[in-house]
């Protein structure tokens, strides 16, 4: 990890800049793929899929005899595991349904919102070497509360041609069926498109690794909609002099092991404890089986040093972490300053693993400082509100005269007339 | 309008399609605004003015002089009638404030969302022959009602170099102080990139001709965040033996004057209703000082009659229109079933014009298809959801050993060892 002391504000800005990166090439080969599954449909994902994933698959759609099959390969243990995170993610995702609230603006004037599910949700969950079950819980679990008719899962095929049991047990405990053997670009190009066999989605969620992301860019681009633009995970701790250096130097690892380009921040007004921290580093980065990965994602790393927890607390918000943990003596108090977080965990015992798999709240969470505009996925994020509103007789002669005076002076005069047709109805019927 | 009686829904697809825009000249006249504000920044804007709104400007920015003196230009009636529409809107924007609400999704595992206000909101509104202040009031009441630290104002200036008063007198009504005599393309490249005089803001919003709607999505692809992707504007009206033909006749001009390419549609189960609609729209539009506009717009319009009402409401939600307009005997019972639409508006006494100005809900909303995944404008626009999470000694020994069989099952270590020296450490303790 770099290691910087004191910066000066006005140097921050390059602190808390993201490494750029190149995607050029990306670009055509995704595009290629979005083409070829766009005017080849089924024929093209079963060409990309033996090209790519090296297996040749004549149906795509996991059927009933797999999904229960898939039961028997789980431990009790992680099946209840994920039952335990099924629970909690359920009972936190639960409150964010909202009730319908009639609001009378005026008398005789009704107004409200309602929470209506979009249609049709594809949920994209990356498989191969670790099937990440914690994503499908993730975005599943939000889709089937909010009611979401039709949910649509794909994931790569491995070698076999099979799908990871525990993707499709975690399916199965969500009651999700249609579920797809297609991974990487041809899987956003399907459900972006539509092919004989897998369903033109109105919404794409979902993690993946750069040619996902690029094909969710393209997809956004042909008009369907994104959960959030992606990037490399990150994590900022703000740690002080009570931190406990070992469990902040495993939290920064926690972050590191995702991957090369992960980013990594701690910034302290501790001097020892950052020293403390680096030590701590070097001695549980030994026992990782991906200390590779971890140390690479180090190399663009920063140690951070300032003067107060108050400018730490600056910095994060200028940085815009997409975890933010606060592991200081009075995490609460901090706390009410944050300004730009995606997830924020408070006190020594809340790691951000914590988060990642099993308290409640969501993981796919806003990276590359999009946390100053975007909120993680939530139930929010499968619902459209809705607005509602209903007017009475007496309502439209509450209200209709300052619509009259609004629209004229708008220019627009049938927005007026509409009203100056209602309001001579109603009194032509008086005079009767 | 044309005529279209019974089709078939497998014929629908075609009756849903929003004429194509052709843009791709727009589109390089756009990037050379863009690029000319990003390097230029004000001398690019003052340039720019000068030759597209015929003004030379020193200042951009609205004086306080400026403002007091506005008020004077406004009539009593038009500043009670904007008033009223600032005190409904607040209301109904008002609820959507979230209190915090912790959840104990498992013993010593507290998770709450908080309601944090995007930092920066840049408002764009359309100004000239028409000054569109009610899009001031529907952008700014939400955003001071987020709290917003900085709203910025951008409107173009007139041929004299001044703002129209009402749109002054508005923003000073909302406590708003940045406002920018900046129009167009030019506007959204100046919120986009920041210039000298013009701070860099962190989402864009608002309403605006073609060249404001691309410069939008090109500053979407340079990373800041748009409200929406914006498309000409659409009603439908679903309309039945009870329907008063003027009131429905009423109701589409009000949306076909906007513009020629205004998308209009009547939906109805009675052919005496369509025809007497049609008749209805002969007689008013004569009287439009906008008649040119709505003739064009009525052109690219539909009538269509379906056999039954709740066909009319299957063909609403394939449309999925921006303002729904359900001016049936029963609203309330087709209300339950809509699926996709922006804003939905009830019974015979409720017009659009009540939503586009008074009633208290918001008039941003989604055109072009988009109510089947976006939400209109609402207080949610201008905050993020942080997720915050605090874990107690007793939840992490709760919760711990679920995250540790997870992460692993996932093959991520790291994140299973940031649980573990968490509980190795509590145990420890014990055994002192």
């Amino acid at each position: 990890m770099k290691i910087i002391k004191y910066p000066a504000p006005e140097n921050w800005s390059n602190l808390i800049q993201r490494p750029a990166l190149n995607a050029s090439q990306l670009q055509e080969r995704v595009q290629d793929i979005m083409e070829t599954v766009r005017q080849k449909k089924d024929a093209g994902i079963r060409q990309l899929t033996q090209a790519i994933d090296g297996v040749n698959l004549e149906n795509f759609k996991v059927t009933e005899a797999e999904i229960n099959e898939a039961s028997k390969a789980i431990s009790e243990e992680l099946k209840s595991a994920i039952q335990i995170a099924k629970r909690n993610i359920t009972r936190f995702h639960r409150e964010q349904i909202q009730q319908k609230n009639i609001i009378e603006t005026m008398p005789g004037v009704q107004c409200w919102r309602q929470q209506v599910p979009i249609e049709k949700v594809g949920l994209y969950i990356p498989g191969g070497s670790a099937p990440l079950f914690s994503s499908l819980l993730m975005l599943g679990i939000p889709a089937q509360l909010a009611a979401c008719p039709e949910i649509i899962v794909c994931t790569p095929p491995g070698k076999d041609g099979n799908i990871s049991p525990v993707i499709l047990y975690t399916a199965n405990l969500l009651n999700i069926k249609n579920i797809f053997k297609i991974g990487g670009a041809q899987a956003i190009a399907a459900m972006t498109y539509g092919t004989e066999s897998v369903p033109k989605v109105d919404k794409l969620f979902g993690p993946g690794n750069q040619y996902v992301t690029e094909a969710k860019e393209q997809a956004q681009r042909a008009g369907t909609v994104i959960d959030m633009p992606a990037g490399p995970s990150e994590v900022l701790v703000i740690a002080d002099e009570s931190s406990h250096p070992a469990f902040v130097a495993a939290d920064l690892l926690s972050q590191a092991e995702h991957g090369a380009d992960s980013q990594v921040i701690l910034v302290t007004d501790s001097e020892r404890i950052l020293e403390g921290v680096l030590k701590e580093i070097r001695i549980q980065i030994k026992k990782l089986p991906r200390e590779a990965v971890a140390e690479k994602a180090l190399e663009n790393s920063k140690a951070i040093l300032l003067p107060s927890l108050e400018t730490c607390l600056q910095f994060s918000n200028q940085y815009a972490p997409e975890h933010l943990i606060i592991a200081t003596q009075e995490p609460l108090s901090l706390a009410q300053n944050v300004r730009n977080a995606g997830s924020v965990f408070l006190g020594q015992f809340t790691c951000e693993s914590a988060g990642d798999y099993a308290s409640g709240t969501n993981h796919t969470l806003p990276t590359n400082q999009y946390a100053r505009q975007y909120s993680g996925v939530s139930l929010d994020s499968f619902v459209k509100q809705i607005t509602f509103q209903q007017i009475s007789k007496t309502g439209i002669q509450n209200i209709g005269p300052a619509i009259e005076v609004m629209a004229e002076a708008e220019g627009l005069q049938a927005h007026k007339n509409a009203v100056s047709i209602r309001l001579a109805a109603i009194k032509n019927e008086k005079n009767v």
